[in-house]
């Protein structure tokens, strides 16, 4: 059992890191910051004068056009995301600014573009944030924990490595919250992750640094992790993309963290980024370099050119029978739904089948321990249990699970997954569109409801979180007094919306494939979002 | 707790019908029968007149000749099989005829055929015998414990299914071991099978029942199920080829037990047959049929084309480090390795990559409730617990696992497979020639080494058994009391030869693939027999 003085020593080592490894040219002057008033400090960067325009117009691109730039030579270099980091450094997304490392590959790409006119791979220049959660060799991964300030990694996540060969530019490692298991993101190490446009909101989370530095226009693609919604609920309210891919695409080798060997419900890792399209960029430029065949758990299957059949359809999910959605967000589903009908698009109402039982199961899975291998860590250094991790073990039972009754479980988890692909196949559903979470945010401090993300993983089904182009407006959605819940967790939701607060904060749409069929859920959230932008 | 009243009043019920499920136009004179000091039976069919010599040639075909047969119309429905079935009847293979649904069956395949000029799948009129482990509509279906005889079953499993679609005639049930868990083939209900190449020896197991009627050619092809050699050691003890594919291809739905939701090591379904393109067609006729669509546990890769690269290389296991095989093994092994470099193969040797450690994890896992969950099912009723029941429990740790500890084993399983995968890259080897047992055959009730088969499973490799073309000569292969064992379980093995016993016995090779590459294994596999053939 530690002391205070334990932990915070340890904590004060990641923090002099994070203070240290921002370079001297880019420490923003005081005047330059955003004031504790602003709600959304957004538009900091094209009003406090540190970027120029060009540099603004480039932060301002998905990776897409950030390559065409670079293939017809009209741009060089990163230094405009670099500018917004420090911009964005009020945030608290950077757990470890890697500024000067990132110059120096901008550099050595430019030199391969000027020598051979030719990109030096898919994702050429491309500034990517990655979660402090995959290791980076000779670099400290924690994961939130101030027991594994210790752990100093031998090598390079395999994501991160692919990244790297692809021509990515790794430039800045974000914060994530204790145990990796909040929808929030605040943790006893480097502390609190605020939300770009609106200073009193939860990025959400575990990749909540992902999530404001994308957001923010810091990075054009992070990579987060998700294992109940942590890259989805944070691409929701930083008015980004996420795709939490199918398990078993994505490598998992140098995820750093306490649970190695859990398979009965698996994280896994994705993009967030400025568009579709970058979602779709990332996929592409990790399967293209066969990732199975160093990581003998992923299944051999390429990134795959799909089209969408005649007769495709969108199930619209208004409510998971659960908690009933916030009406900024309802809302947001009407209207698109409008959208998709006028755009010739098939809409049905989808059912949810059973999302009760779905989360009983993940909910028994995510700590089958009790939480004893957590309470462990945090006990190595007595670093206090934060609300919200005490909040997310209370979803175990009491009793460490024996293993048959972890295999019952998983037996549990099968039969559903295959009944409610049954059931999208009854239907004639290929994707299913709903919320990514009760409200379009959440305060700090408060995100407690998982299941309209967390069914999806245990269902495996694959997952696009995008905006809905719309905004919450106090005039609109107004607070129903009439609303009689359906249980304690509805209403705590249900009171959880504030008209005023969430006023003109963007909402979210999530969007659901079929187990496997990542590439068809891609195309279908485009001809979604063609729809929506109509 | 139950009495022997109790549990042989159960297996009395399938004793009967197993005795019932023959017609009685297939019932065989006592004249016909083998005496019990027949040593190998296999040649009874030709012997004592039972079949005709037409249907003597039909059951010495393998499928594709059947199919091409049924094309041109020479040879209609499957008598030949039936009788085959009554000749080894003996041999005790079957749990269940299934004669009247096949004859039936195969009467529409022929009524098809007549009205249409085309086969009714790519699997047309062939006889498929199943293990009894395998659920079908409305029978019982016990998985070799007596308490589940009051288990019947609502549907097909999924192979079943597909098979029938698939037209293939499925028209016996096959016998198992106790628990499912040894090389050998004994229970409590319906007892043991025996070896037609030499009834003193054991068929093997699990699939025992399937190897001894796939082995006398009573069935074409056979389905079996592998968790640690059970479709592979009957194969090599019956002189017939079998696949353990890489697992999360073929479907587990519907193969009865104990233990559903046992992921952490997973049994896999896959054919016995008698060629090579028995297996490839047994395994194209299930993929081709997208079970993945069906089965949300499987990954959706179909069967595919590939062919060798210019540079394909056989490394050549001639022992684990562990137990050395018995000498006819060996020299199976070393003559291979010659035919190979004449045929112009590369061959290089095969140095095992700490088989001990993949044992250890392999084995921890196959019973992580220190068989409580056996136990309990052998309370229920009362049946003995068999010996080598007791064997296979003893490999598990004393005390159940924990989750975590459970965790731990799964990680250290991924990393295990990893690194072989790497090391089969590093050394340019494409496929790995070694024993499957460390005897040609095995004694009833005395196979208990499980490692020639069972590292393969837990570092999921898709393993072929096939005829070396070789059989066991007492004039050549000596014993050698020279040897020193490097331990106790190598004294055992290497004293469990008997040059006399195994005289003329046939000697099996396994070949191992790469993780997911079934389909480079079967084409290596068949490039591998064209050596010894030539």
């Amino acid at each position: 059992m530690g002391s205070i003085g334990q932990w915070s020593a340890l904590s004060q080592k990641c923090i002099d890191i994070q203070k240290n490894s921002l370079p001297a040219q880019w420490a923003l002057p005081v005047d330059k910051l955003a004031t504790k008033s602003s709600g959304d400090i957004t538009s900091l960067p094209q009003t406090n004068g540190v970027l120029s325009d060009l540099e603004l117009q480039m932060t301002e691109q998905d990776a897409d056009s950030i390559l065409r730039k670079y293939l017809s030579s009209d741009w060089t270099r990163l230094i405009g995301h670099l500018n917004r980091l420090s911009d964005g450094k009020q945030l608290n997304f950077a757990t470890e600014f890697l500024s000067n490392e990132a110059l120096a590959r901008a550099d050595e790409l430019d030199e391969y573009f000027a020598r051979t006119g030719k990109l030096a791979g898919p994702l050429h220049g491309i500034p990517i944030s990655i979660k402090e959660h995959l290791e980076v060799t000779g670099k400290i991964t924690h994961a939130g924990f101030v027991s594994k300030i210790s752990h100093v990694s031998d090598e390079d996540a395999l994501i991160v490595k692919l990244l790297k060969d692809a021509g990515a530019v790794l430039h800045v490692r974000t914060n994530q919250p204790q145990s990796l298991m909040h929808l929030d993101c605040d943790n006893n190490i480097t502390g609190r992750t605020l939300n770009p446009y609106n200073l009193k909101l939860t990025p959400g989370g575990s990749s909540g640094g992902e999530g404001a530095s994308v957001g923010f226009r810091a990075s054009v693609i992070g990579v987060g992790t998700d294992i109940g919604g942590s890259i989805r609920v944070p691409a929701a309210f930083n008015n980004c993309y996420g795709l939490r891919p199918t398990t078993l695409r994505n490598s998992n080798l140098g995820l750093y963290g306490i649970n190695a060997g859990q398979e009965s419900i698996r994280g896994v890792a994705g993009p967030l980024g400025q568009s579709l399209n970058d979602l779709e960029l990332f996929q592409k430029a990790l399967l293209d370099q066969q990732p199975w065949d160093i990581d003998t758990t992923l299944i051999p299957v390429p990134w795959r050119n799909v089209e969408l059949h005649a007769n495709f359809t969108v199930g619209v999910m208004m409510d998971d029978g659960m908690v009933r959605p916030h009406p900024p967000v309802l809302r947001a589903l009407e209207s698109t739904s409008k959208k998709l009908q006028a755009a010739g698009i098939n809409v049905v109402p989808w059912e949810p089948f059973d999302h009760r039982h779905g989360w009983d199961i993940v909910a028994a899975l995510y700590f089958p321990d009790g939480g004893e291998g957590y309470r462990a860590e945090f006990d190595k250094t007595g670093e206090p249990e934060l609300r919200l991790t005490t909040w997310a073990i209370q979803y175990s039972r009491e009793q460490p699970l024996s293993v048959r009754e972890n295999w019952s479980l998983n037996a549990s988890r099968e039969a559903h997954r295959k009944a409610y692909h049954q059931l999208m196949k009854e239907r004639g559903v290929d994707v299913i569109l709903c919320p990514a979470y009760p409200g379009a945010g959440a305060l700090q401090g408060t995100p407690k409801y998982w299941n309209y993300t967390a069914i999806w993983n245990i269902l495996d089904h694959p997952a696009v979180v995008m905006p809905s182009g719309l905004r919450c407006d106090r005039s609109l959605d107004k607070f129903d007094n009439e609303y009689v819940a359906r249980s304690g967790e509805d209403e705590r939701e249900w009171q959880a919306y504030d008209p005023e607060l969430f006023h003109d904060f963007p909402i979210a749409l999530q969007v659901v494939g079929k187990h496997w069929q990542d590439e068809v859920l891609l195309k279908a959230a485009k001809k979604i979002e063609e729809a929506i932008r109509a």
